[in-house]
């Protein structure tokens, strides 16, 4: 049977368990119809990934499917916002219904998970390379800005960034992980790192701003800075670590893994010394752990660092597809 | 100077000329943040372009900056919407300013005319390749669907579907057009098609189905009958052709164009009997022509042509990019 490219979509990502009810028309016409409510707000947020460059080549259909949309949502969780709709452009070098079948399952369950509708797209013959685009709500004015934070505002990351890119190294044989139960565990929160959608929105009404760690430490927390137009100072001593990264991976290198690795999808957050007895109301009954690592400050310029009691500096840089190698 | 992924897109797509007033964040945090103005429905559409699949790998890239868009704001015209954002996920092989420049000077150029703004979207490296998400606004329930054609409907099409593809085979080398204005016109409506966007919104309340042609009229015409659950009937001597295809191309290869060549991005739409008069005078006034080639009835399966008062077939299909070469 010929498989055109119509008969495709339709097969594998024209499914719609349970429509939403803002959804007027979704897969199927020359353009989704939607329904925004009163008083929300449309985050949107569009995410590339190119096969080779954001995930290996070899990646498991299904883990590739979980990232690719838990990296979207992610960019919803650091706004604050309540995932609604996604579009989902996709390039294949080939028609393998077998990959097929693995990737749109899994898009599927995770799309289920957050109650969220498949709305459109595209699909392309070409090197395999993927584009989403994600929508949510935010109520009108509470969504989370990386501008906001002032001097004196404490700075936060949720989880324990460096597990991700320590999890990569073991998938590269650049790392040799022993205990297997580690091992997992490391791999697996860079395979399938959960997007912090429920810290996002807790933290509507008491972080002055908020950033996802794609990048690393630096570059991200770099984000807040320059938006903001208020320098930043971090202990490393306080930086929260896995007990897996702490028995695998020497303090040093943990430290750059966390600083500059990248692909933790935590949120780095900062909030004003009021509100953080609600934050550890609001956050802290969600089960992942939070730390405050540092605090905003007009005395430094950019992101400063400290460690027992001295500054450090440090010339990791985070990830950019651009830079030269 | 290093040029970062940060600073490419900042330099290059980070122009806000007329901010629009529903766009309350634009580029520049983990999400655009937009305000939909009451009883407006939201129309999204995707759309991605590969190189050596969607365009030549060789086009001028002002050229091909100009019919990303026309394309995605082609999707909005066959719902009768009014376009307002867009997101641009750009995949390129390497950093090349003039490349750049080029691309983004007739991109915004585009979207200027539109009144349209960018909020969002990626830089990556990889293979050249580009999804924009387009977005527009329709006044509620009044958008135009695929489903909707009765029997008895009026099939028409604006402008004269044909000309691109002839223009792409003047590109390609395969059609030689000797007189350079009417291969200039040809080329320009492959190169340059327009949008029919006000087209779509005169339609609005006068069409009982609306689809744009970009895979050719058997194709697209055939998504009408299928979404309608209607047969349509068409008389191909009706097919209004330029002067410039019938000056330089045997009737039999323009019917083919026409029907099969696809990216015309013309509108082929549906009108009751009683709205015939109103259509006139709606669309008749902005300039484009029109033609009536047919009617949707309930004898005929599919897409049925009629040469002469006798039915004919052909073997020709929509343009597919994962059927068999």
């Amino acid at each position: 049977m010929a498989c055109g490219e119509f008969s495709l979509i339709a097969r594998y990502f024209d499914r719609v368990r349970n429509p939403r009810r803002d959804v007027e028309a979704g897969i199927g016409d020359d353009c989704a119809l939607l329904n925004v409510p009163e008083k929300q707000t449309l985050a949107i947020s569009t995410d590339t990934l190119v096969a080779g460059n954001h995930f290996l080549a070899d990646i498991d259909p299904a883990d590739l499917a979980y990232k690719a949309l838990a990296v979207n949502l992610s960019d919803l969780a650091a706004m604050g916002a309540d995932p609604v709709w996604l579009t989902l452009a996709l390039t294949l070098p080939e028609v393998d219904e077998a990959w097929l079948e693995a990737f749109s399952d899994s898009l599927f369950e995770l799309l289920g998970y957050y109650d969220m509708q498949l709305i459109g797209g595209d699909t392309t013959r070409g090197p395999l390379a993927m584009t989403l685009g994600i929508h949510g709500y935010v109520p009108a004015g509470r969504a989370l800005k990386r501008a906001g934070a002032k001097p004196g505002d404490w700075i936060y990351v949720t989880g324990t960034p460096g597990d991700s890119a320590a999890g990569l190294a073991i998938l590269l044989n650049q790392l040799q992980v022993v205990d297997a139960k580690d091992a997992e565990y490391l791999r697996k929160r860079h395979l399938r790192p959960t997007p912090r959608i429920l810290q996002g929105q807790a933290l509507r009404d008491l972080a002055s701003a908020a950033i996802d760690l794609s990048d690393g430490l630096i570059a991200d927390l770099g984000h807040i800075v320059k938006a903001s137009g208020c320098g930043a100072r971090v202990d490393v001593n306080a930086l929260p670590r896995s007990a897996a990264l702490s028995r695998h991976v020497a303090p040093e290198q943990a430290l750059r893994l966390a600083l500059s690795g990248g692909e933790d999808y935590e949120l780095c957050f900062t909030v004003p010394e009021l509100n953080r007895g609600a934050l550890d109301v609001a956050i802290g009954q969600l089960g992942v752990p939070f730390t405050c690592i540092g605090q905003m400050s007009a005395d430094v310029d950019g992101v400063s660092f400290i460690r027992d009691g001295e500054t450090v500096t440090f010339d990791w840089k985070g990830y950019d597809h651009f830079a030269a190698p």
